[in-house]
């Protein structure tokens, strides 16, 4: 038998009328029973309940559409706050977001990838203290954290199905661990998926749309939001763009499969070319032993952007064949915005945001129906880590608390604490 | 200010009951309400109202649990009809389906490749009005028509976006038109997604699967269905598979973009492979001028299952090529099944569904989080057609009804009537 929403719970409609709320910035009583379809009894006693937990507050009065002005309600930002964790390879970063979305602290320091679990767990739940330390946060408001990385993951047992950055680290559960240090709840997900909904809740993208979010740190990830959530798919491990393959006879990738993009696109791709020139190499003083491809991949970057013709080439081959990518993700979700996020976009995004648009524009199947825009993402390089708190107020705010008895996997019970 | 679902209204609540029964093929009436949430006096009500419009019978009695054995409720498959119309170059496929998605009538000619639509849609209506008087279906229980075909398409408006066949087709108002002559509602889509959903109403996938559908016909189309309902993404023209690049140095397609697999894999491309081979061509007969490639193809196709060489080397090659494309939509999608629909599997379908697991398996990114099996549709050949029909039972008894003050586009609001 199948599965099914449970209608008429309170949860549900609070974490609806919340989410209304915050994407209207301010909104009536009124404007509420009318979008909503509620009864204005119901909405008014929602509301109270909203105001007593103190996540909304009234704000003035709007216009009077004929009696008195209806007051206004919006998001009382500081009532909650929660903590976003970017666990990467080669650059970590943690974010103190409040309700509303805004970074209110960060810190961000080299990744994690030559410390094994044991050591790195302990040293990220010291800085997520500090961080929190530090923007005088009232523990008590803050929900949990939200720990993002590459997939795969199995998210609901919140360990990472890959042996990445090494051997360690593959079905190791971070997340459990993490929350038992921390002695908070911490939410596994994907970084990419991260920074895309994080676009969404920040409110710069129109609430029906749906949009696709490319997000290039060391690697290559995607994701994907319908109507204001994270499309899932079977086990939470969609639009990994990296690992699909522009060309059929391509390479092996060590992930399984060949002509990977990220195996073309990627920063760790890119230094490779670059070094296989020596004059830019030298000019660039570029490292050949490196691991770290992203501080190399930044310097070619911005070598391209100051017009040098070899590293500017490099960078239009990687924009370019993202570019294939990003058609092939438009043509099969329907897309109408695809957003580039991520440390790899921050010195060279005009090049690839320029070329991918055209890429988009001259190639995508259902280009006659709507247009596509490819902008950059409004929460940059930190996109994932903002997404990943962006996530835990999500998911405990509205989407998480309103579908905890829908299904077999609702997100709030994917939240582990020690408590 | 965001739409937003409306809730506590009677006709969602209907619709899901509706779907509940169907899936579930017999269900009491307490199991209802313990899988809704919904009060046993609510289910009482909206059961009540579905046996009084005939869609709901009783079904003798369930086991007892203790007390008084429950009595049981499943769908009346003959109290409301469909027809689906598959509209396609080379062929055409007219079917009735009953309520419970079982063909009760199918009629099949020759495509409208020759046609332009002020002929093609005339000849069509007179093919359903011939195809619904051989079944004896009263006309007074025939919710509509679904016409189904390529994309892109402009759903809303009952239109295709595509000057195919012939130059006429573009643009031109196909649902409308049909729905006119007919006097009869007509809703325009997706081949491959109705391919999708009729597998899922048919009641042989699981209600919370993630799955694809590759459609095959002359060309290649795709289609996702997530927990039940179409992935529709911005416009509903999603997954088209058949024009995603597997080569990115590949030749331009018509379509814009290059290196699309539909030149790779579909049959027209493997008929002009087999066009190059003089042996083969002189062997099967092939005709070197034809644009009937599925007549070509399915030559090609029966050779292979017998063994010859040369067209089996040509068949696993189009079945490689089609398992990449495979792995890109399992990994974007994190699908848990692949549905193979369509005419161009109906003889060599083996051969491909052996291949596309092999390449599913061994290059998936997710492979670890779940499997992903490969199998062939229950709908065969008229997966589309019947497809099409479901859709329209779909939209008309559970989620048009349910959705119908939902968003800006309710599938309801899609139908074109001439009433």
């Amino acid at each position: 038998m199948p599965t099914s929403p449970v209608w008429n719970s309170r949860p549900k409609t609070r974490g609806m009328v919340l989410d209304l709320i915050r994407a209207a910035r301010t909104i009536s009583r009124i404007e509420l029973a009318t979008t909503t379809g509620l009864t204005p009894p119901t909405i008014s006693e929602v509301v109270r309940d909203l105001m007593t937990d103190g996540l909304v507050v009234e704000a003035g009065r709007g216009a009077s559409t004929g009696g008195k002005p209806p007051t206004l309600l919006r998001l009382n930002p500081t009532a909650r706050y929660s903590v976003g964790v970017q666990l990467e390879r080669n650059t970590c970063v943690i974010v103190v977001v409040d309700l509303a979305g805004r970074q209110v602290a960060r810190t961000s320091f080299r990744g994690t990838a030559q410390m094994p679990p044991e050591q790195a767990l302990p040293f990220l739940a010291a800085q997520v203290n500090a961080t929190l330390d530090a923007a005088a946060v009232d523990r008590a408001r803050v929900l949990g954290v939200g720990l993002v990385s590459y997939g795969p993951q199995d998210r609901h047992a919140g360990l990472l199905l890959t042996p990445q950055p090494t051997e360690e680290w593959g079905d190791y559960p971070v997340a459990p661990r993490l929350a038992e240090i921390l002695g908070m709840p911490v939410l596994l997900d994907n970084d990419a998926a991260a920074a895309a909904i994080g676009e969404y809740w920040i409110g710069t993208v129109d609430p029906r749309s749906t949009y696709g979010c490319i997000y290039m740190a060391t690697g290559i990830g995607g994701g994907v939001v319908v109507a204001g959530e994270v499309y899932r798919g079977s086990s939470s491990n969609s639009v990994e763009i990296g690992h699909i393959s522009i060309d059929v006879h391509g390479d092996e990738c060590p992930c399984g499969n060949r002509g990977c993009l990220e195996n073309y696109s990627g920063p760790a791709a890119v230094v490779r070319q670059a070094l296989e020139l020596p004059g830019l190499t030298d000019q660039l003083m570029l490292d050949p032993t490196t691991t770290d491809f992203l501080t190399e991949f930044a310097r070619i970057a911005a070598a391209a952007n100051a017009g040098d013709t070899q590293a500017r080439h490099l960078i239009e081959q990687s924009a370019r064949y993202l570019g294939c990518a990003a058609v092939t993700i438009t043509t099969l979700f329907d897309l109408d915005l695809i957003v580039l996020a991520g440390p790899s976009f921050a010195v060279a995004g005009s090049i690839y945001q320029t070329l991918i648009q055209q890429e988009v524009d001259r190639r995508t199947f259902a280009r006659r129906a709507h247009p596509v825009r490819v902008v950059p993402s409004v929460n940059g390089s930190d996109a994932a880590a903002i997404g990943g708190a962006v996530l835990v107020l999500q998911s405990e705010l509205t989407v998480g608390r309103a579908r905890a008895d829908d299904g077999p996997a609702p997100p709030a019970a994917e939240m582990r604490s020690a408590t």
